[in-house]
């Protein structure tokens, strides 16, 4: 069963490297990236456009790692240039990037971020580049994700997003590059050494229990999607996020995100003036068993998130933003149909 | 929900400390007690008695502990008096032990091992004395351990063993003693980090996103044992230790572990000259549907486990002592009814 559903998800990956499935949630997934491939004192570049670009940084840190920070404001997505810029001015070992940020609702552009890291990768002269490490545990299985076309390194997802499987596990795959600087890489690890997972994935085992159930989820739901096929569940996310974004624009409502970059499984909107999102939260809860998502750190409050990805169809959309329309006119604000 | 959980197991842990639940195996919670509560350099005596007790030891040295191993037979218990004499020849930081080892079927003394262990704790004199740090993922739930009253600084279970849930949760309880020790531990900890948790398990929460079908699970579980009450759950397991005891020496079969010390929850045997244990352990899968564990490590081939935990009946213990006897006929090695 580990083999077919490695299998399958290297196919959502678009990768022909390995693939390990950890028990652990989407930040364990992060941490095993970042621990298996770098060493204390490494210089990092971690580009961060939320709260989970964040994360990342401050798992490399922890770990010792010598983090130099690339932020973008909140609601906009990374600027390829400015890594660029970022890259020429000193010599990293890595980047981390997110690829869909879950608490803006932003998808960066990954290709054009990977284009830019590959412009400064001496491997070319040297046979060891600059690794590029991106999270994906919002993004992947919903929308394209290039891993070998796109150069990606590490890339991480987890099985509660487009996966439709409850939380507990996350996936990493790891390219050749990857693999030869985990050889080098010192900073401790024991649960999450990928190293050891691979060895264990040729008998078709995990090194430690794994969460038998939640692999049992994954087989059943990976043979639904592959049914379905990777590019109708692509289509799919992207009618999910347009619809989505259409519904809460009809209200005059304002979405979070630039929409150049809004991302297809999540929608963060900005709640207008005098409305306090989490109330407007708790009542949509309460009136209409509907559970949307807090703002995150400073936009607690002011923001709520719509997730829309994973076992999710047009009409739970529609329903959600009646849901709105009706406890935005309890609360005073009536708004127009979405 | 989390809150009832953590209440329901701090009752079987017999523990008034901090129980925190992580998303991650058995093995990740006993990473989650060396990084919470060591710092590399430190000394550590790590007391094994078979495969987990090695793993233990393996983790402490990989974040860099100074590790003292103090290895006893495998089959055998750790004999305290052999821990008392390697604590009065150095001064140690820590002691790592296993409660229940899985591996030979081995239930150590912890009582007496905890005696041993704070009569050379110096925190009568200094507050800060040696932390006895307890793998307990097998045994908790099943038989009694009683965390306050001998002293447990840092006791580890898992959701799959006693608790009769699938794989995917650890659960970390942490004496005072162990928070101050937190405090100054230097090893790397961020998926793992116990503080965070606490801090998190004040509103509800945990840091990352949690293994949501198994908290559901536990809850349903921690119900069904709480109306049993943990004097009749361990009783029970007293009483299927004894019966695949008999059983199995009815039969004419060796135990691997010194009976005094037998576990109540899992059952190591060794096969007769001429009959190889994973075959056996393949026929009575393949005509009973019965699943026996295999020798670990040096243990394969010679060695099969019966597991006697959790949502487990007299019956059930019949049934396998029954296929045994079957296939031992099968094989050419009749034995007697067990």
């Amino acid at each position: 069963m580990i083999g077919r559903i490695t299998s399958r998800l290297q196919d959502f990956f678009a990768t022909k490297n390995d693939l390990l499935i950890l028990t652990t949630s989407g930040s364990g997934g992060m941490e095993a990236a970042v621990v298996n491939t770098l060493s204390p004192g490494d210089k990092v570049l971690a580009v961060s456009i939320g709260s989970f670009g964040d994360r990342f940084a401050e798992i490399a840190k922890i770990y010792g790692a010598d983090v130099q920070k690339l932020s973008f404001e909140w609601g906009t997505a990374a600027d390829p240039d400015e890594i660029r810029k970022a890259l020429s001015a000193d010599s990293f070992k890595a980047v981390l990037v997110t690829h869909n940020e879950t608490s803006t609702g932003i998808t960066n552009d990954l290709a054009a971020i990977a284009k830019a890291v590959h412009e400064f990768d001496p491997s070319t002269r040297s046979g060891q580049g600059v690794l590029l490490i991106v999270d994906a545990v919002s993004s992947m299985g919903s929308m394209p994700v290039e891993t070998d076309a796109w150069g990606l390194d590490v890339v991480v997802s987890g099985s509660q997003k487009g996966w439709m499987v409850p939380p507990g596990l996350a996936m990493v795959a790891m390219s050749q590059k990857a693999w030869e600087a985990s050889a080098q890489a010192t900073m401790p690890r024991f649960y999450f050494d990928l190293a050891r997972a691979k060895d264990f994935l040729k008998r078709g085992q995990t090194p430690w229990t794994p969460a038998v159930s939640l692999f049992y989820g994954m087989d059943m739901a990976l043979e639904t999607l592959a049914r379905d096929g990777k590019e109708a569940v692509f289509e799919r996310h992207r009618q999910f996020g347009q619809q989505t974004r259409d519904g809460v624009k009809a209200m005059g409502l304002r979405l979070f995100a630039d929409e150049r970059y809004a991302s297809n499984t999540v929608t963060a909107v900005r709640t207008p003036d005098g409305v306090e999102a989490n109330q407007l939260r708790r009542l949509v809860q309460q009136d209409f068993n509907v559970v949307l998502a807090e703002g995150q750190g400073k936009l607690a409050g002011n923001v709520f998130r719509i997730g829309h990805l994973g076992y999710c169809s047009e009409k739970d959309i529609d329903d959600t933003l009646l849901a709105l329309r009706e406890t935005f006119a309890k609360l005073g604000h009536p708004v127009p149909i979405g």
